[in-house]
Order: C-alpha cells, then structure tokens, then sequence
C-alpha cells in the first residue's frame, strides 16, 4: 500500500490542475479507506447559497480514485465506469469532507462508496458510489 | 418555454463562474430537449490524455438542469437529487457535445438522460441519467 | 414508528405474493434501519451457480421501501424513484441478509443504502441505493 | 451474432425459471439491440394496482444480458456489475415491453440502456442502464 506522501506526490503529478486549484487534500488514507477535504470557496456556490454538485462529484470520485491507486499502486490509467450520486441535504458554506471505503477491490474492477459531510456536521450531504476499471497489469 | 436567449440569460445569472470559465455554451433549446457545448481546454485533460469525469459530469449536469428550467421556467431553485453516470470510451482531445432530453416532467420530479459526444464521432463517451426535484409552485 | 409485528402485517396485507412465497422476512426494525432476510431456494439460481440479481434487488427495495414506511407510517403509496445496485461477488447457495439503513427523510423523498451479505460471511455480495418518494400527507 | 431461436435456447436451458413462469419472451434481436415482453399477470401488482418494481428489473436485466450474450456468443457467465434504474410512470394493467440497445461492446465491459414501455402506449414507464462484465476468452 502507498503512503499519504506517496499518494500525494502521485497526484501532483498526475492532475495538475487539481493541484493548482489548491482546494483538494487527502486528509488520512486507510487500508481500502481514506478522507479528502474540499476547503470552502465561494466559487463553489450555485443558486441558493449551496455548493455546486460537481464540485462534489469532483471530490468524491478523486478520494474513490485516489483509494484504488494507494491499494493496488501507482497506476495511473485506473479509469472510472460508473458513477452514482444523491444529493441529500444543501451543504453550508463550509468545507467539505469525503469519507471513502472499498467494497471490492478485484482484479478488473473495484466498487466503493463516499459518504460527503459538511466539516463539522452529522448528517451526510451526498453518496456516492463508484466503479473503477483496473488495467490488465 | 423558454426561449434559448432568456436561458443564456438565466444560465449567466445565476451560474457567474459557468459564464467566467468561458467553456459551456447552450447550443439548441428544444422542447424536452438541449444541446450543450463544452470548449475543449487542456486544464480538462487527466492522465492518460483524456477529458475528465468531473468536466463530463458538469457538462451533463447544467444540460439537464437547463432542459428542466426551460420547460418550467425561471426557477434557481430546481435541484440535483441523483446523477448516474456511465463512462463508455475515451474521448479525444476536443469538444464536448451534451445531447439530452427529458423522459419525464413531472410536478415534483423531472428525470432526464444525456448522450454525451466527441464532436466529430459517432459513439458516445459518457451516457447520463439524472432527477431534479421541483419546488413547489 | 411502526413496530416489527405491524410493520409484517402491513407487508402481509399489501404485498401477498411475498407472503406466498415464503422466503422474505423482515427480521428486524430499527430507527432509520431495518435487517430482511431472503431465504435460500434454488428458484433463485442463474447460470454459475449464483443467486439471480432480481432476488437481490427485490431483496434491497422491500427492505428499504418497509423501513421508509416504518418511520413514516403505513402509507402504502410510496413509491421507488430510483434504484442503483452494485453487484460485488457471486453469493453462494445460502440465505441472503439486506441490512439498510436511511440517508435521508424528508418530506417528499427518502434516500436509504443497502449492504447486502451472504449470511455466516463478513464480505458484501452488494450495495444498493434507492430513493422513495413520499405522497403528500 | 446469435439468432432469435438460438438466444431462445440459451435463455431455456441457463434461465429454466424464467421459462416456468411463461411471462418472458425475448421478441426481437438487432445487432445491439433487443425488444422483450413481459405479460401482464395480476402476481406483479402492488399496492396502487402499479407492475412491481422487481419485474421491471428482471425485465430489463435480461433483456441486456440476452443482447450482450446475442453479440458475444453463448457465454452463460457474463455478470451483471450495475443496474440503476429510474421509475418514470405507473404502468397500467398490460404488457410491458422492453426496448434496449447498446452503448458499448468492449472486451471487458459492456452497457446498454432499456426503455420500459407499457405496451400501445408512448412515454415510458421506466429507464435502465446495466453494465456487464465478460469472462476472458
């Protein structure tokens, strides 16, 4: 398993521009887990005062993505399939917290699920689920 | 219904940094219907060479939420409930073509479907199911 | 909140062909949760020896459709807006358990997530989300 | 491409419950395409007098699966990886038909999308994309 500064590296790398945003970080990686912050910016916001949903798709699908890589290593051509999301409460202008966990890690594929909480709140603001297709190694 | 110079209206309104990205433009309005642009930029692109998820999502996403705003008229306040995307095929570098459509228009839900292009090809990238909820009149 | 004996002869009354069948059990109601068991038959089996998907979606949408009228009362009339399920390994010849619990209660919509377990084993078979939309009171 | 007495084989000999219940009739193969019947019984009703939601699931479910394993070749063991499915309208008391297609045929992965219809009428009841996964050759 890779460590956080690995994973960190391996994503600076790779996606650039997420780095230039300086807005995503991975907070903690677990064995088939791990948490990504979004820090809180108003370019965010939509109608209503609430962050936008691709913000979170954004969000979520990178801490799935990121959880793969640290589990099977630096592979950088893992590709998203599948994606589902529901929106669940309008998130607050705050930061934003993915709690993500595998639920099958094979060899073609790996299933996961994000849970998106506004920092310091109970109540989930968005799941996620997400399939990621494994190149053949 | 509204007409496609009242939604670019609306879209620049209530969705600035969409109108500061310079990238998406409503194409076609129709009944139960739209077309939407995404400019291809090299910020879009991951590894591997391809256009991002999230880029995909947003584009399909503000493509639903226009079709349902001009079918119901001018209501910020429509929200995303569920997302559901399926990535087909790489894209190629160059512009996103969001063909989408209403299957239903309900009172308090509207569902609606997107075939995502490469301008140019004839097979889709990305193919997106999305519900919006409707605030009470 | 409805109690497990009520909550089984509402599902009784509305829904005899589950009754006929013999092989759903609501076992247990918790707030927000609910635990529903669907005993093995070899009916359900498909091609590899595995047990068929509809018997695992049928499972996954009476557990959460029973714990969303469980907290809202008996109101037959809800109904499935969305269901999205992940299939994550083949469940072997055995009872299977769907332990769910609600994302989300509102007013018109609920939101729940199924894991779905081959009973005696630690490891998912698959994970389910699904949105019910509640009939105004 | 298998033909349409052949996929009828296929489907007696791997789904044998399928052919017992005497409800599902694969109608028409295209190249990437399916329609398939399910006739209405009064066993399917819920409460509201709708078609359950189940057998629209297994309806659509095999419908993909018949139109995957049409283009591929007789391979029992192609899985389903992903159902998600949006519930549109109650279907009335008649035949459901479901109209499938597609959008990818790889060597690992393919995803279609039905449209559910009750049968003479033009707005769908339902719509589903599946994602299969194909066994290595």
């Amino acid at each position: 398993m890779m460590t956080l500064a690995e994973i960190r590296d391996f994503l600076d790398h790779h996606f650039p521009q997420l780095k230039a945003s300086g807005r995503f970080t991975v907070e903690e990686l677990r064995p088939l887990g791990a948490r990504r912050r979004a820090t809180y910016h108003e370019d965010q916001i939509r109608p209503g005062g609430t962050i936008s949903g691709p913000t979170m798709m954004t969000l979520a699908d990178v801490a799935l993505y990121v959880t793969v890589v640290a589990a099977i290593g630096p592979v950088a051509l893992a590709v998203t399939t599948n994606l589902n999301i529901n929106f669940l409460r309008r998130p607050g202008p705050r930061d934003l917290l993915a709690e993500c966990r595998l639920l099958k890690l094979g060899k073609r594929l790996a299933v996961g699920e994000v849970l998106i909480l506004s920092d310091g709140e109970d109540e989930p603001v968005a799941h996620v689920t997400g399939t990621y297709s494994i190149p053949p190694g």
